[in-house]
C-alpha cells in the first residue's frame, strides 16, 4: 500500500495509490457536486474554472462558465462517486466524469 | 470496451478507456488548437487559462498568457492529434503535447 | 525510450514517458514551490489558480487562494521532488502532491 524511494533518511516518503476523479460541469452545480464529493467520503477537492464544449447530456451547444472539480479517492469511492453522477447527473446535465490512478504521498487520510 | 461496476442498479455505470490529450500552449493559438483539436475528431475540449514556463521551441524565456487545453478522445484520434501538433507546431510555437489514459463514463460518443 | 507512430512520414512523431508531478498548496507558497521545482530539475512547469478544501496539513478548514503547479520530469526528479515536499512542506502546510505517468511528445530536453 505504500512505497518508500531512496535509501537515506531525507529522501524517504510514502505513497499509496488513489483515484482522481475529474468532474467537468456547469458553474451552477458547483455546490451540489461538491456536497455530493464530500457525501461519499472524500475528504478534500480542488475546484478550477474552466470553459469548454461538448456534446454529452442535453445541451450540445458550446457552454461556457464551467468548473473542474477533482478529488483523490479509494477506489471503492471513485466508484461510488461514477455511478452517482451517472445516475442523478448524466440524465439532466452536461456532465462528463472520468478516473485515473495517481501516486500520491502520504501526509493525511484520503478517506 | 465497457465495463459494469457494482451490483445493485444504482450502481451500475459503465466506462470506457480514452486519451487524455493535454496541450499547452500561448493564447494567441487558443482558436487555431480548438479547430484543430475537433478537425481530428474530438467531439469535446476544457480549456484553462494557466501560467507557465517552458524550455521547448522557439521561446526558451518565461511566458504569461497560456492556455491548457484537454480533449477526451479514442487512442487513433489521440495519435493524429499528437502527430500533427509535432508536425506543424513543435517547429513554430512553445507547445507542450502529452498524454494519459483515463476511465470515463459513458453518455456520450466520443468519436 | 521513444515510439513512433503511425506509418507515413507526416505522421511519425516520438514520445517519451514522464512523470507529470501535481502540487497543489496555498498561493502564497507559490513563488518557493516554483524554484523547488526549478531547483530539482525540472525545465518548465505550469500554473492553475484554483480553488479547494483539504483535511492535510496544520490548516484543515477550507482554503481560497491556491494553485495547482505541474511539471514533467522524469522518474528520478519526480522522486526528488516528492520527497522534498514531504520532508519540508508537509510538516508545515496544507500541501498535496501527488505523481502520475504521461506519454510526452518529444521536442526539448525535459532534464
Amino acid at each position: 500500500m505504500h512505497s518508500r524511494s531512496g535509501s537515506t533518511p531525507e529522501d524517504e516518503f510514502r505513497t499509496v495509490e488513489l483515484e482522481r476523479v475529474t468532474i467537468v460541469a456547469e458553474s451552477v452545480l458547483e455546490s451540489r457536486l461538491i456536497a455530493l464529493v464530500r457525501e461519499l467520503g472524500a475528504r478534500g477537492w480542488t475546484l478550477t474554472e474552466v470553459r469548454g464544449e461538448g456534446s454529452r447530456g442535453v445541451r450540445a451547444s458550446e457552454w461556457e462558465g464551467k468548473v473542474k472539480i477533482e478529488t483523490l479517492v479509494p477506489k471503492a469511492v471513485a466508484d461510488r462517486l461514477l455511478a452517482s453522477l451517472a445516475r442523478d447527473y448524466f440524465p439532466h446535465y452536461a456532465v462528463v466524469a472520468y478516473a485515473d490512478r495517481v501516486r500520491v504521498v502520504r501526509g493525511e487520510k484520503y478517506s
